[in-house]
């Protein structure tokens, strides 16, 4: 029995339905967003989301029963458990957050087709390569964020009044929206010097990202590189090999010309 | 006949008469957007644009002559057909997107002039390689859209209304252009916690675009590599094939040598 | 005479000399846009400024006393003659724009400090191999801007009034400059299909601006490459030259030996 | 005693607690910006501040005491003395600016984590490089700022007028925020030129940052390429080194084989 059930999992028929059971509940999902459909057609959609959300939990039950505890050893296992859970959370409990991330679901798309899947999984594949950047990018966030509440909270509290509120401030500023109209400037009304801080904290933050976007870059292209190259350097030396058996066969065939010379009288 | 045709429209001359067409077409549609040189020279503007257009059209029907049904089979054909096609939509049929489309006639220097027929093949050619990220894309805008769509329809009906409203703004904010100060600082004071979803949304956007452009870039580069590493292998090979040959022929020596030793009494 | 003038122009004590006027230059066309400090060394100011000149007028004449016409075959001596020419235009003409380029001058650093203008000549070579994708852009800017004012010159003159108009609009529009709040929002509440021409802009040009830029980064590495691999494969063709070399000299060393075997009895 | 010292601040321990002090130091910092959470346990946290403060000045000392004036050829241990040192600038000096400094002392996790520190001395290395072509885009800002102050100054005095004014709204200028919209529409109702003006600052100053990204990404690749190709160099050279050996070595074969050939009869 488990093996049959374990057959049918793997088998294209079922990928071919859940793939496009997944799009037809994307549709439904995007239907429902308009409320001139709904006020037609609406209980039918409501139904065909449920029918669907039923059918993905039983996929994922007879993936459990087949796996068993390696269920949990693949990250997309995983990852369907929890966009299909979330959906499970009853609707009724009144927070419209649990409602739209119901449509966290589509997402099952990147762990049902394989092409998406592997994009997914090369972008996740080029994150660990970036963490001590990361971690400098936080820290100068955070001395910049403790500092410009220091300076700034009293005179802009709608900016800079707590560190949450310098932090997105300053990520506003980091991605270069309205920083000058909207905030500097502002700010130099008051504190004239304050261009100092703001320039110093793009430049820094405009360098760092550069170079975590160089660091990526240089990753992907060495990748590639060394595969090539291993390729290349490896058909070198096989060449190179071939050639040194040949001289060693020449040799010992030399030597034993010699033996043979001086064995003559 | 249809050889001197053939013939006629493969020589030089009818291509740069054709590209002189274009460009004298240019002009006369830009001069055309302008009310005080219409007032002017209006009717022989007007005038020199129906001729051109003719000109066009006989252009094509002898390139069909010649071609027949393979006229179809070149991509650059079609697009000369459909730029010229939409030309010849009266433009009386009221629409001022119809009158201003022809202008797309100016597009058609794309497909005369050899070199940026190549400029533009080769964009072409860039994109199939995006295929899988162009889709991850759509379905994380998809996602994006009918959550805010859910989110914020109610309080924020101007940008979050509807799927495609939800859509575009969510482009908008890709871009970042006005993102905080326009966007999400007023999303913020109904919905505190909003900065997540859209912090989320720029990061991950942010980084799949920028994947793709790395994309493109590795693979420039790859091609033009391999290009020159084929090449140098080749050179190296053809080097290597030399001292096989050569050490070959000393070996086939030493035989000989050895038989003559052999041969000794 | 003229020996001797060749000999100075070209000694490091007269390019020190002219490095240091330029420099001396450029503070005191800074200081001079300053009121208060006019106020006090205003004249001052204003004959160091006019010396300073004259030494520049002196030393152009003495370059064209040793070069003669050769003078005009280097780009960078023109580049002098036109921005000291241009100083020379009477301010009193009372252009303040012709006052204001006088300050063009500065940019003689370039042309007297070696290692800029290295970096200046290599951003220059690198226009050429743009030239393709620089027209095709071109182009495209040309198309959309004489639609834009086909379609939206009417209801919207401030932006798309005429041909220059559309293509300053469509320039903020590339840049992603307020892009949507400022324009394509306001756009669309008289067009409600605006976006499509808009987005359609954006992603035709960001994708080629973004060809372009990958088009330099390849050809700056190639350039960097073939330099490198162009020695590797000297010194390994050179290396197999050396064992080529060494195998004929074996092969010939083994024709001698058969040749005595074989005189043998 | 000394060499006690010193084997103390060299061991792990005294790293991990030293980096552990400035973790609790970057929160209670952190802390202090909360007028709630400094209303409860404040003067908790001022004291715990001033005793890691403690902490660290005789930690410094201590470096000192086994380094003597080697201590100040460490680049870090001199960075350490200045976010330390400003930290013990008393705040009643009534600066806000002085106190929020005190907040550099954070950075110190860059000095004390080795990987942060590896990661900065990348990002610090990669700037001389940049040398030539950051006094080409300062020469450029300046000639710029000069211009537009004597241009625009009197009918702008917000944003040009001043060369410092001038500057500060180039950068916002090149970094593209509110640009057009924001600027230089402005500036056009007065000087319809002034588009040519901008347009040529944002040109080039866009063209020479793109080239000094695409410099650091060439020399990142550059530095990563040649450190592979000396290896792959010195394999292949490996290799053929062995070759020639061997051919030496059958040559020397070869002669003695001659040699018993002439001296038979």
């Amino acid at each position: 029995m488990r093996e049959q059930v374990a057959e049918l999992i793997a088998s294209k028929r079922f990928e071919y339905t859940v793939i496009a059971l997944v799009v037809v509940n994307a549709i439904v999902l995007g239907l429902e967003t308009s409320p001139s459909v709904m006020a037609v057609i609406g209980p039918f959609l409501l139904t065909l989301d449920k029918i669907i959300l039923a059918i993905f939990v039983i996929e994922l039950l007879l993936r459990f029963y087949v796996h068993r505890l390696r269920f949990f050893h693949d990250g997309w296992r995983v990852f369907d458990l929890i966009v299909v859970g979330i959906a499970l959370i009853p609707a009724s409990s009144g927070f419209a957050v649990i409602r739209a991330l119901r449509v966290l679901r589509i997402l099952r798309l990147l762990s049902v087709i394989p092409s998406l899947r592997k994009v997914v999984t090369g972008l996740v594949a080029a994150i660990p390569g970036m963490g001590s950047i990361v971690v400098l990018m936080a820290l100068v966030f955070y001395v910049f964020a403790v500092m410009a509440t220091g300076l700034f909270a009293e005179a802009f509290p709608q900016w800079f009044g707590s560190l949450g509120k310098s932090a997105y401030s300053l990520f506003q500023i980091m991605t270069l929206e309205s920083w000058s109209m909207g905030i500097v400037r502002p700010v130099m009304e008051v504190f004239p010097w304050a261009w100092l801080f703001f320039i110093t904290f793009i430049m820094s933050t405009t360098f760092t990202v550069l170079n975590l976007f160089i660091g990526i870059i240089v990753a992907a292209m060495q990748a590639e590189h060394d595969e090539l190259a291993a390729e290349e350097r490896g058909q070198l030396h096989s060449d190179q090999e071939q050639m040194l058996a040949e001289m060693k066969a020449m040799r010992a065939e030399m030597e034993k010309m010699r033996a043979a010379l001086e064995r003559q009288p």
